[in-house]
């Protein structure tokens, strides 16, 4: 049994799905004007990772770096020699490394931006009173499920430092997601296939909780910041 | 003439259109996160349903189950015997038996949670002058229309008891939707073209309502809750 | 030089024309749940007029009624003869020989109801302010420009006294829509191309003296109505 | 090597992006009934300019214009005589000549109405407190960007004067757009590419700054006006 198995076929599958999932958060407006990003596993040390600075949407999968797991070190760059490695990935392996995420997706939703507006001066959201939590690995749909919210910083590797320490707390050891103000959310899963339906899922709490949160409806709020 | 006819091009045709809504629900922002589902008859006894837990715009026609229209009992699984059946069977089975349904959605759209919001502590929401309600079997644009509004539960299974009693209730005569709190709703009709059509129309009076509600115009508000 | 032209390629891309627009309308949310219409002339006496109570996205070329432009008479049905002709005939009838309209669409837009709910008590809304108005057909972006408001009745036909009234005002003469109260709108042309690019202007313009009747904005409100 | 390249393979590409991205634009609701426009460069001297008074979306890459780019003179018109050249024309010429833009485009966008109803009385509104503000070349998103209002005109030749002059004040230095109040916007960059940049980050910062200025979330606005 071979250390590396033939990834030829399954790589040029992954790369696939990475691209195509990159023109569907575009198509959703998660990752406009080049921002956002996304990696995904591609063996148990590797990872491929999506280009910096460039229209999402058009990344095609020969476009994509791999890098390994615990340092995002470029283990092969694309052929285009004029792409860079998205700001993200220190972000991204701290994810993978200290939450065993297999795929991280960043987001640069307006409803990201407006959900982290109403932490106020707290440090967390609190979602709930929602069927979507559910979608959430491990939560039930009566669960307070706080996200944390940190502040935005000059640079994306800035961001590391309090990433670290809030995936840290134990009170967001449910949490799939972080919740950066101004800017938007870092979501991940097991798999890019659970990265998808996390990201679906918090986006939506994400609008559910601000059109709550202004007062539509006429039942008491459910919103809990 | 024989008992059972041959359902060989009929049923493709009916996967491949159960299939396409799915997808088409999904762009509509009802069925993300592997959220919602969707049954529709293939012969007097039979239903197809759709698989529990995966991404929904891409549940191809052979993922689905075949069950008795009776109970939800499993006839002919697909062939992919990782996909398990959907949550909403029982409930699906409930519509379909007591209903007439020929064809239910399940919808998580966040017009849907923010329609139920708007119902406060009763237990219906009204939707009133909208001509889109004729859209709706045996409605008139003057019709005032109830539409049951219950509470959510842990498991979806769980909601079968207060459905049975409220789709029993005269006053919910018409309805073809139930609200469930905080998750979303149930819309049925006599076959999967009319749930289809009764599914585009009661969004719109969720959306329609809920814009209302907010105050938008300077007229006498329409909403009757 | 005959009579009647050739028509046979011309009506097809006539067919295809009306086709393609349904179901662009479709994904604008213009048309939904079988609601809305669309007619188009095909000669100076022939008009092309869709179906009623179908989905609206899926009418094929060959599903549109072939109709006399006085008095909406059938001429040449579909072959599909479970279908029926819009309800909406005698209407697009008045506007196509009161109006000079070559081509009629009638919107179940969610915009439409909210900015009809504006006009309160009066039966007209001004729409101003917008350099869009200057996509309406001999308008000025400085116009005021007043649009008559209905009010909706039980059946469509029943609408056609109002409308006859409405669109013989003279403050109307510039007018190529018609709201109706809880309803939608009826938008038209000189020819198909006309009534689509009225038709996005009608829409841009619903929107946007909504959002500003919303209190959107420091500015003055540009709404006068 | 010769002064003129031979443009042919390349122009085919251009004009097939341009045609590409208004049909982009429509589909993002920028660029409706027939309005908006855009312009890149073909060469040093020449630019690719769209067509006046058509449906945006259906431009096809043998519909463009070549002018210079000094004054907007037509060099190539299109085959279809019918065709006009964008009353835009001295506009793009004023960023090409005086702000060293190799594209321009022209947002009829609703967002970018309300934006500029933001301005109030002022002449300016000011961004900040967004990540996106990076997607602006020079930009950081600590950065109070100021974007230039200006008032509208019954033509659209006629904001020329006032394009010039505000473009020419230091403090809108870091501008790569305009906003026209009651109309939309005029946003450039160094090439299609950036410009397709550009326009995504600036719609996000009009859409997002007019969620805040609707007092969506409960932190403290990040508005500055």
């Amino acid at each position: 049994m071979p250390k590396e198995p033939d990834l030829k076929a399954e790589e040029r599958k992954a790369r696939e799905l990475v691209s195509e999932f990159l023109s569907l958060f575009y198509q959703k407006g998660w990752v406009a004007g080049t921002g956002g990003g996304i990696c995904a596993s591609l063996t148990k040390d590797l990872f491929l990772m999506a280009p910096t600075g460039v229209h999402k949407e058009r990344v095609a999968p020969a476009d994509l770096f791999v890098v390994d797991r615990k340092e995002g070190l470029i283990i092969r760059p694309p052929k285009n020699n004029a792409l860079r490695l998205s700001e993200c990935s220190t972000i991204f392996c701290k994810l993978i490394n200290k939450r065993g995420a297999g795929s991280v997706m960043h987001s640069h939703a307006l409803s990201a931006v407006l959900a982290a507006d109403l932490a106020g001066e707290k440090d967390q959201v609190v979602f709930q009173g929602l069927e979507m939590l559910k979608g959430i690995r491990g939560l039930t749909n009566a669960d307070h499920h706080a996200v944390p919210v940190i502040r935005n910083t000059a640079r994306e590797p800035e961001l590391l430092k309090e990433i670290g320490e809030q995936i840290d707390q134990p009170h967001f050891g449910k949490a799939y997601c972080i919740l950066v103000r101004d800017h938007g959310a870092y979501i991940w899963g097991a798999d890019i296939w659970e990265t998808k339906r996390h990201a679906e899922v918090y986006h939506f709490l994400f609008e559910a909780t601000v059109a709550r949160a202004k007062g539509v409806g006429h039942g008491a709020p459910k919103v809990n910041i």
